[in-house]
């Protein structure tokens, strides 16, 4: 069975001989070959640079041997072709936050093909490479409620309490603009699998501060209008909620492919809980890569223990890879998840 | 039924006339009178100045008439004690973070009614202020896990990575770390209760940081084995933990009188879970104070009927009252609550 084969028949709950594996932000700072090339260039520019871009997501298939490449990029990156102002320092910084009706409708949601060609060039590029290896290739995107997080607030924020004065104080501003976010995700999602993304995944960050009640409001009708109007026949959707341990069952709602887990989630119960609805894909803390080799084994093997009452998993870690993580963790997490197969 | 009467009969599950309630972090920013009172004076000599910290703890009750007082201080403040250089901007920042088995060794665990004896003036100035009026006093501290993980980061932080890694390279290290600053806890808090405060709440922002197999191994035996040491024949033990809808049953099993619930926690759920076992306390999200008092009220409502099933409820937020809150969203918090009885 090839690297393409197992993911996406991991993604549809089809048979697989063991768990496919790859790693949240596998192209990142940890690798001293990625600092290297990031060295003298903003994040932005190298987003932007095609050549850059796709030597850095192949980086982790060649250093530490992950299963599917996924383009570098930042979840904000089709935000550069609305006319938002935009910095990165390390995370996104909006030049205006978005208070307003009016800002809303001067939002620009054009065709990505256009406003960010680089992006299809650089998932075009990775298509090409991969194909012959048949290691399959993901695409991404943030889904609306994180967008407009950071789009009202401004930046990075533990409670993120400017947006959630408007979601209370001004509730069909943000309507308008969470209806914007989803247009735009869901064009440039099904553009990046007609670029040849072979499989989609939505990342939530910042919707597990919501109540459930509020999640089920504000998170999860964008989450399914997503997962009705993208390719699916083309290219699987996963869904991955950070802190998300207490709206499972609104993920599944969403009526993804895959839900994609937090470290907090207990995993066993989420895969009972997904059984043929979903497959689950994760979730070790990423802060535990800092541990022994037999240690990450253990914990690779109980995962995939854990997750067999679902259709199918996909091992990962429960949130991206942090920078300070030792390249030797990351290895003996893939390891032993290639020698799942062989037990 | 009295103020205090209400609220020790609640933490206990014996039958009240309808729920008390009080507000994590009532004593804050969102007051302009505690605003001026704050002018040109550090937090920590805040903290340390018995007659404004005294005047700041009553200003909830004659401003927005809470039904309980916590007196203002710090988690942090028995760590003054303990010869660690430490600041406030505007969270803990440690002057040497604990990163060895010596500086643990190094850590002065005294008395806390010598090493912080104003904070005991403190509670027995209030005690003297609202036992004619039948308020009850709230005492409080830190868990160890939470005040361990300040020690260690050095200061807040998105992951915690540097206290996770010693958590798996040096386990030894963080574990006796813990167990000086249960000690630490157990005396403090204990001292609190002498001192007039007739319940304490444990508070552990950070344990929700760990996954479930993580949190039962670091934070519970703490819980646990504060829960057992403390005098509970005089004061009832409220425990909370920041975003912890993952570990509801262990809050539980530490066997407090109260689990204190964070926003995203499903209180009905909650509510069975605690059944005969503890009592419920909470868990509007703090930034909901922000919406029409109508809708507020409705809230107050809800939680009331969510948290039938448990033994007893108080009324509370799911985490501290933000600096931004609009002081008649606190009020219409109150109103509602107290209107239940009347209903």
């Amino acid at each position: 069975m090839d690297r393409t084969e197992r993911l996406l028949r991991a993604c549809r709950g089809e048979p697989v001989d063991r768990p496919p594996v790859w790693l949240m932000r596998q192209a990142g700072r940890y690798l001293p070959e990625y600092r290297r090339l990031r060295e003298g260039i903003s994040f932005l520019d190298m987003c932007r640079d095609v050549d850059r871009a796709v030597e850095v997501s192949l980086q982790p298939l060649q250093l530490v041997g992950t299963e599917a490449v996924i383009f570098f990029s930042d979840i904000f990156t089709p935000i550069l072709g609305t006319g938002v102002g935009l910095d990165f320092s390390p995370g996104p910084v909006v030049a205006e936050p978005i208070r307003s009706a009016e800002q809303v409708a001067e939002l620009r949601i054009d065709d990505p093909r256009e406003s960010v060609p680089f992006v299809f060039e650089i998932l075009r590029r990775l298509r090409g490479e991969l194909e012959p290896q048949r290691v399959p290739l993901l695409g991404f995107a943030g889904a609306p409620f994180t967008l407009a997080a950071y789009l009202v607030e401004g930046k990075g924020s533990r409670h993120f309490s400017t947006l959630k004065r408007m979601l209370h104080r001004e509730p069909e501003v943000l309507r308008a603009l969470l209806a914007r976010l989803t247009d735009l995700t869901v064009d440039y999602l099904n553009a990046q699998i007609e670029a040849g993304a072979q499989a989609v995944q939505l990342f939530d960050t910042w919707a597990g501060l919501l109540s459930r009640e509020e999640y089920r409001e504000w998170a999860l009708p964008a989450h399914r209008e997503i997962a009705a109007r993208l390719d699916r026949a083309a290219a699987p959707l996963i869904l991955y909620v950070n802190d998300g341990a207490h709206v499972v069952e609104e993920m599944l709602e969403a009526g993804p492919d895959v839900i994609s887990l937090d470290w907090r989630v207990d995993l066993a119960d989420a895969a009972r809980r997904a059984g043929s609805r979903a497959s689950v894909q994760g979730n070790l803390d990423p802060c535990a890569l800092q541990a022994r080799p037999e240690v990450i084994a253990a914990a690779v093997q109980r995962m995939a223990q854990e997750a067999e009452p679902a259709r199918g998993h996909i091992l990962n870690l429960g949130h991206g890879i942090l920078p300070d993580t030792p390249v030797e963790g990351v290895r003996a997490f893939i390891d032993a998840a290639r020698q799942l197969g062989s037990q």
